[in-house]
């Protein structure tokens, strides 16, 4: 039915769900309304970013109005026909927040498929800069590809396959843009920017630059293009809930 | 010495740091000289409520002008006598960034004997709405006091212990304030917001109700009194960079 589904019995017997980080619930607003028609979800970290993002989409679109109040949607005071872009925050923790809040309101509106693309910036491994790199699956730092899920005291282990024919679909798209570097690759998923992301410069460090090499090296040759901190729990959520799910990333060291 | 020490032998080769996400570096700013005489730093989530507590605090302690233009600190272009105020995000990937790099710059400006304390909501457990809860140890979603950092491809199991001390010099200043339930206890630090804190509400959930109560039961047991998502990082990375840290949490449903 191309439906997004939700994979939590509780719902069904809530006289109300309250999507709290987004402002929105189901009492309050009336969502298939508001939402139902939406077929593309971007999603990113930095606020500013999302917001230039939404505004280039905007125009791009050709929309009406100059899209200066994008920052507004989870008010429920804004509409777009096709895209909404939303931040998400840095790491796992915050963009899982988001995304079980997104995947509600996507079910709560009756959305159909829904497509979810992930964009922005991530170190790139080994690649040229200026580079995109499109996941095909998303890695933990053992470049596994799994998600470790606590649920209460239980580890959970989630597949983080992300859509093949999506990934294609993009890089086909890259070559129709001139001087548009873009690849398929593994993406390697952090809970941490220094001590997890080999970098010398945290305020704490205990490896060599030695040891960082050879562990990046490592990555590489497991087929890891590029290292950022939600792929795997971005990919584990779109796959048990049947969203279309991408992640793109810009390399521009 | 009272100074804040940073642990990493790189540091010191380095021509200029950059703290990347805070948007200053010791070769573009004076540190020392912005910075050098900060006892006190207080952080917590959310940007807004962070703005309100920088203008409360600027009125509090009786500073010049009208505290409006806090959101340019991380721009240089505002100084504080002695609170600074900054926002983190949700979650520990998101604190451990800010945390390195806030580390990285109280060295760098030569600070003394700083306290830090992280301020903020959280859920209660088995205590009355309204209270605020003073964290002694931070324990994970085993109620183990200790956080496991990955560094490259290792776990390192670090302590989560917090300033006895200061937990109790808090506590005595709740009670020069009528009205102001305060206590001690375990805070509980998860990965997640849904299914790692037993609600019944995420876009998944796998588990009984009945499961989830005899999880925050054995929590409760074990000395928790409060679940949020960044002590165990925050009482980590304070202890072994020889901060006086502290956690404050208040519980309002």
């Amino acid at each position: 039915s191309g439906l997004v589904h939700v994979k939590n019995p509780h719902l069904d017997s809530m006289e109300e769900d309250v999507l709290y980080h987004l402002d929105l619930g189901t009492k309050t607003h009336n969502l298939p309304a508001m939402f139902g028609d939406i077929k593309f979800v971007c999603v990113g970290g930095s606020p500013n970013r999302m917001r230039a993002f939404a505004q280039f989409m905007h125009r791009e679109l050709g929309l009406a109005g100059d899209g200066e109040d994008v920052a507004d949607i989870c008010a429920g005071s804004d509409r777009y026909a096709m895209y909404r872009a939303g931040p998400h925050g840095m790491g796992i923790p915050s963009i899982s927040i988001m995304l079980h809040e997104l995947i509600k309101l996507l079910h709560h509106a009756k959305c159909r498929d829904v497509t979810i693309i992930r964009i922005g910036t991530s170190g790139g491994l080994g690649i040229k800069a200026g580079s995109v790199v499109i996941t095909d699956t998303a890695v933990d730092s053992s470049f596994q590809p799994r998600f470790e899920q606590v649920v209460l005291d239980d580890v959970v282990v989630r597949s983080t396959e992300l859509d093949k024919d999506l990934a294609e679909e993009l890089l086909a798209c890259s070559r129709d843009i001139p001087d548009f570097p873009a690849l398929i690759g593994h993406t390697m998923c952090t809970y941490d920017f220094y001590e997890g992301q080999g970098r010398l410069d945290g305020a704490l460090c205990s490896f060599s630059s030695e040891k960082k090499l050879e562990y990046l090296r490592r990555a590489y040759d497991a087929g890891v293009r590029n290292i950022e901190m939600e792929s795997t729990a971005f990919a584990a959520l779109c796959g048990l809930c049947g969203l279309k799910g991408e992640s793109c990333r810009f390399h521009f060291l």
